[in-house]
């Protein structure tokens, strides 16, 4: 092929999710709105804080426009920084400083930039804890590495720690974590944070090298019952966090988030100007420079998380109540549901004749479950259960299709 | 290095320009800001058209917040995409649709991206042609490919055919321009332009395979005196066109612009799978889509570029009246200077001794010559000559610094 053939797979290939979301336009087309339940996108439903729009405005009112649109400097403005170098140490504890931050375009780019930095060799492996979100595989291999998959403890979505450790060998550069998790809602306790700490500080010992936890954390914010999230840097030094205000902010289309490179991780000047330089290199020239003065003004602002509470004890008591065996979730906005039959592909399949439109836990390396996103209308949801108890009964029933 | 040597360096390794910037600063804190003539930056200074600011609070206002800053689809909002395409089928008489752009987070992204989907072995090279932006190699350096470099055809910086054609082999993947060029001001003419397109035909079928025109065209809408700047898809099909939105509506730090795949490029459903997929695996989720709709709104418009031309001529008269040797910019903003020695480095170290920071022709490829910005204060320009002039008579009078 005269291009790319890696790329041009890459980008031929629809997701199964875009697929679904597809098929789903079309099916409203065809029966109505009010019949087809979309639960297949991720994309925030809460509105955007008030403090977002509204500083925009300000700032397009009160600031001259070159200093608004115009570069910022690589990492970012050193407003921006300070301000999440403060908020995050006054939220933690910590004592970021903004030399610590460096502002990328969301954490697709985080994690993008962090795997370059990172990367030395085509030996060098990462380690990604399934269920977990597919993109990992795509930034890690087209550095040269590879991703293997420690498979889901589906009793709690925790970590498996024998079967990760059985994974690390001298070639591990890095353990990518997702908590809050996409897909199953988990949350990572500071018990498993510990561990996996543990884990790693004998490893790092054993082998002569750092191994990094690479944390992707954009639900951080959206969390129930007051569940803690660990701060991963207080438990261990080598640790990456790719933040992005996607989902706390309601902003995925605007593109911001960052990478914090503690300075308790091993040379984290060289490890900053590594980062730094892969943000150069891959044409990140800066973070969008309104969007950096936003987020400077809206620390610690989010969008309405007990909308997406509300949804999820809806979904959970109703699907549980039919029958279906559910994770319940305690951050993000999905559901991670037991498939009724052991082929999830094959089970979506018969939930899309019922109009159900969610996605099987296959592609995020946890067969037999389905995710369920719940950032939906919450009308959606309770029409829906009619749907869903059609197709238990389908099962039920014993019935094929 | 247990992180990516070559992404240390690159992110430690401030530009030489960047240096200077920084140096300007410091010597204002000494001097007074009347006393340094700072001409180092691109950073564009005549504000953004009012239908930016304009067209962002509008959408603040009018637009469910949940669209404004919501995912587009990766390859960008399709009334964006259908926007640019009438633009440029009404300026340019073309026939482009919508699923011929892809928008992305500027030119930088945007030739990343490019350089990504086209490369498919490390021994695959790209030629520049001097004098050219400096992060050309870092962007076709990272994908495996190298980078050759055509040496400046001082008389009038459009193309040395002699060497160019030299240079072109069995592993060619691509030719770059960038015109209105940085840092020589030049516009490459249809003749050029034609030239090139003969010369690359001819090569086409020598070696049985395309070779790609990436045409980095930031500058498009930035010319004087009305010169043409003959769109390169109408001379050659396969062309990649590049383009930022940074320059024409003066908004570099927000990071928007698109690459145009045109129909008639060979495979052209290929490469811009190819170029989606690269767009995917660096980590290009979505252009800024507030600004998606900003441009979609804006097209056509710019900034005020009389003012570049008022600079420009104000420049130009002064140093030549002085005696400078200088290149009369057709477009661009930057005007390229003969050195008063050989050593272009030397010679920006005399002027930095009068508080001129002006930046060698070194980097880009062009020993002999200094780049001077004129995207600044005009006022600035009127003080900078006593100092230009004292620099001149250092050299008249043989003083050695």
């Amino acid at each position: 092929m005269i291009y790319n053939e890696k790329m041009y797979e890459l980008g031929s290939k629809r997701s199964a999710i875009r697929e679904l979301f597809e098929y789903g336009k079309q099916r409203v087309a065809i029966v109505g709105a009010e019949n087809v339940y979309d639960f297949s996108l991720g994309n925030p439903t809460v509105p955007a804080p008030d403090c977002v729009d509204e500083t925009i405005r300000q700032l397009t009112e009160e600031l001259d426009c070159i200093k608004l649109h115009g570069y910022t400097s690589a990492q970012g403005d050193v407003e921006t920084r300070a301000a999440i170098a403060d908020f995050l140490n006054q939220t933690h504890g910590t004592h970021f400083e903004a030399n610590d931050l460096y502002i990328t375009m969301g954490a697709a780019a985080s994690l993008s930039i962090a795997f370059h930095a990172l990367t030395t060799s085509n030996e060098d492996e990462y380690i990604a804890i399934a269920p977990f979100f597919p993109e990992y595989k795509i930034f890690v291999e087209v550095t040269g590495a590879s991703l293997k998959v420690v498979p889901a403890d589906t009793k709690d979505f925790q970590i498996d720690f024998i079967e990760l450790e059985k994974m690390i060998n001298a070639h591990t550069k890095g353990v990518i974590i997702n908590s809050p998790n996409n897909p199953s809602g988990t949350v990572y306790s500071r018990e498993t944070i510990e561990k996996l700490a543990a884990l790693l500080n004998k490893k790092e010992a054993e082998y002569g090298h750092p191994i990094f936890i690479i944390a992707d954390e954009p639900y951080r914010e959206i969390v129930y019952d007051g569940v803690e999230v660990p701060f991963v840097t207080k438990y261990y030094a080598n640790t990456l966090v790719c933040y992005s205000y996607s989902k706390s902010l309601s902003l995925p289309g605007e593109r911001i988030g960052y990478i914090l490179v503690p300075q308790e991780a091993y040379e984290s000047k060289a490890l900053y100007a590594a980062v730094a330089g892969a943000g150069r290199s891959l044409g990140y020239v800066c973070a969008p420079s309104m969007m950096q003065k936003v987020i400077t003004l809206c620390q610690g602002q989010t969008g309405d998380v007990e909308l997406y509470k509300k949804n999820r004890d809806l979904l959970y008591e109703g699907l549980t109540k039919i029958g279906y065996e559910c994770f319940k979730p305690q951050g993000a906005f999905y559901m991670f549901v037991k498939a009724l039959e052991d082929d999830a592909e094959r089970f979506c399949e018969r939930a899309k004749q019922q109009d159900l439109l969610i996605v099987a836990g296959d592609g995020f390396g946890c067969p037999g479950y389905v995710r369920i996103s719940y950032c939906v209308d919450e009308e959606m949801i309770k029409r829906s259960f009619t749907a869903f108890e059609r197709l238990y009964q389908n099962y039920n029933k014993g019935e094929d299709l």
